[in-house]
């Protein structure tokens, strides 16, 4: 373990590259992915030239606030990490783009003014960890408190899926094929096992009426017993549907996430099985914990360092989870190879992470990065490496700039509601429960 | 900000040092401090030379442990701060020493093995935090993320004192006088107040029966007018005494600091008064947490990152308070300079840090660096320099240490009974509730 050479950490400039990235028509129960899901790369520069990068959602309301916040961070230290959040609070957000409705794209439950700040500032966070490690000779776990694992293990997220994109919409080729019913599932999964070694499965539910999806998991389990498998309908069941799935599949569950909406539904459902709830929708930020905590609502708390605000508050959430005997692990939602660096990194920290992460990375064709991460028996290596261990690939980064600049603005904007009516026109996202 | 030249941080060697260091006759519900305490000096060196320094209680057996520790500690990073925990686990502690009692020295609860040994890694990661801040050129408050203020502030540590401890008790002068009762209380507060500038009081009580600190907490009140008061003893109270001082004084207290002993007693306390409770005694682990926040014993725990494993714990205890809506502060045994600078840099990296930190600094005309941290308007200055910002005096560590060598062994382990009883022959360490 060495240092570098003395150098000057103030931040001196921050490039912000909004995206379009490649997406495969994966279902969900507010609709299906778009062809392309935009996302921010950010870089932060240091006087002496040192260049960090992180990357966060990039539609509209993320970018607006993005602008601000960078200027804001011209002249500070690289290391002024604890600031970051005062910076942002007084950033302003458009209410409008915030106000009551569901997060269609990261189905986190609620929008709030703060939860859109807070993942902006992720990409911030983890942009000044990179630079400062590469200046600082050391690896994004160390300046985490070193890591505690050599590799870091993640789950197969299985989706339903179409063949393709709706014909006459623009989209890359995807290599997956259609997996609507059980068989499609297994086989999807089979495909995911042999060429990422996975060994536990997460079905991305909620899309098809519960006895379509609990006949999935079953397939899942006949055809790797002993492997941990995990449903998540995103909020679609009433408290009566999920405790009937609960009963179906208690046997095979490694865990139920977010059967229902909303920690009292949750802790209602959790009163009455003894299959784990997980979640990444009732408790996304510090301020959900103590409700969902006390009333025992989950057992589970799948962190994402995106909706956190960093790998930092990664870790702090971490420390309550483990203040009050719940569990932790990770969500993901549609991203490239900084941020899985960025996941493994603080993964990599976390004494009592007792399950395999979430990450939709292998349905991502495209990246930004010169050497994409890779798994190895379902697990990712810990890089040593200074910063995070990943370099900016800058031509494909201009290439998919250049298509986030030709869009329209339909794409700009996830919409898994908008995608679906190009192929049904008369479809709208469903009132929850939906089953 | 800039970044030190290429070292290798692994470390290479750990220096203990225990000391004995001169303490004045401060009384408390146990008994009276010894005229000597013992610390634990730790030095960790990395290959390149660099040195960290931490302090902790130096009683037998926190050094027990500390040996083994250390060893464990030869040919690792010094930036594996998370690993600490573990290694610990792995030394065995006396269990003899540690089991049921009180802790006399620290007034923190009931002794557990445990306990022991985050109050030892503490000191092993602050001089490891101190040798990497050093190595990188960046203060310790930017390995924590980053001052978020400049200066933090402190509270006057008020005692019930003699003038001098027993006659032929080897001692080092004491220029403070006694202090017994209101009188003296408050003519001890305006010493504190015109040397340091303090602007917030802190009484220790359980010393003499409730009406007196009562009478000394409203003396305070008058020469003071809206300073924030607190009164502490440790625990010595029943609810009803509690309950009741509670009322006599809940027009000028802060807050009342663990009034009565167990978290159920404290809860009891606070469902029947306004006065905000805070603690050092029944959440002093992080698996005190869960009762205590469900239960609404404690509206402030004041952290000591000597109990909680060093500054990076500390942090994470606050941002747990942070989402149960929990106040957070500082709790202070008798400590030296090294401490003081840990606990300031950790202390201005939390946001939402309300209440002025407890310290018994001022009490101790000895230290073992070149230059003492100083109060200015009763408050630290946040220190800049690389590591802690203090400098190890070696000749006065070898002079504490020779003191520690002559010793036949009856204040190496630290006894405020024995010390009351070289007064006092027949006294007790009185049960609880004493009032």
């Amino acid at each position: 373990m060495t240092a570098a050479t003395s150098r000057d950490l103030t931040i001196a400039e921050v490039r912000l590259t909004p995206i379009l990235v490649a997406d495969p028509p994966l279902l969900n129960t507010q609709g299906v992915h778009q062809p392309y899901t935009p996302r921010l790369i950010v870089e932060v520069v240091t006087a002496d030239g040192t260049t960090g990068v992180g990357e966060t959602y990039g539609d509209t309301k993320y970018l607006e606030p993005a602008r601000p916040l960078a200027d804001k961070l011209i002249g500070r230290p690289v290391s002024d990490l604890n600031g970051l959040f005062a910076l942002a609070d007084d950033v302003a957000v458009d209410g409008s783009r915030s106000g009551g409705r569901l997060d269609v794209g990261g189905l986190r439950g609620v929008q709030t003014a703060d939860k859109l700040r807070l993942s902006v500032v992720s990409a911030f966070e983890v942009a000044c960890l990179d630079a400062l490690g590469k200046a600082l000779g050391l690896p994004v776990h160390a300046l985490l408190g070193g890591k505690v694992r050599d590799e870091v293990e993640y789950s197969a997220y299985l989706f339903y899926k179409w063949a393709g994109h709706p014909e006459g919409v623009a989209s890359e080729q995807d290599e997956w094929g259609a997996a609507l019913d059980p068989a499609g599932v297994v086989e999807q999964a089979r495909r995911f096992k042999e060429r990422y070694g996975f060994t536990s499965f997460k079905l991305k539910g909620g899309v098809f009426a519960p006895a379509e999806e609990i006949a999935a998991i079953r397939a899942l389990a006949e055809a790797f017993p002993g492997h941990p498998l995990r449903l998540d309908p995103n909020g679609a069941w009433s408290v009566e549907t999920a405790l009937a799935v609960a009963r179906e599949l208690g046997d095979v569950l490694e865990y139920l996430e977010d059967p229902a909406l909303g920690t009292p539904a949750m802790a209602e459902i959790a009163a009455r099985t003894r299959v784990p709830l997980a979640t990444n929708m009732c408790v996304t930020t510090f301020a959900e914990i103590r409700e969902a905590f006390t009333s025992g609502a989950v057992q589970v708390v799948l962190s994402d360092h995106h909706y956190w605000g960093g790998l930092r508050n990664t870790r702090e959430l971490a420390a309550i989870c483990r203040a009050f005997g719940v569990g932790v692990s990770m969500h993901s939602n549609t991203h490239l190879g900084i941020s899985l660096a960025a996941m493994t990194h603080v993964a990599a920290t976390v004494p009592d992470l007792h399950h395999a992460c979430d990450t939709h990375y292998p349905w991502q064709a495209e990246d930004v990065v010169t050497e994409r991460p890779a798994f190895r028996n379902g697990a990712v290596a810990v890089s040593d490496a200074p910063g995070l261990g990943v370099t900016l690939d800058r031509d494909r980064l201009a290439a998919l700039h250049e298509r986030w600049l030709a869009d329209d603005g339909a794409l700009r904007d996830r919409d898994d509601g908008a995608a679906m009516r190009l192929a049904h026109p008369g479809w709208r996202a469903p009132a929850v429960p939906r089953w």
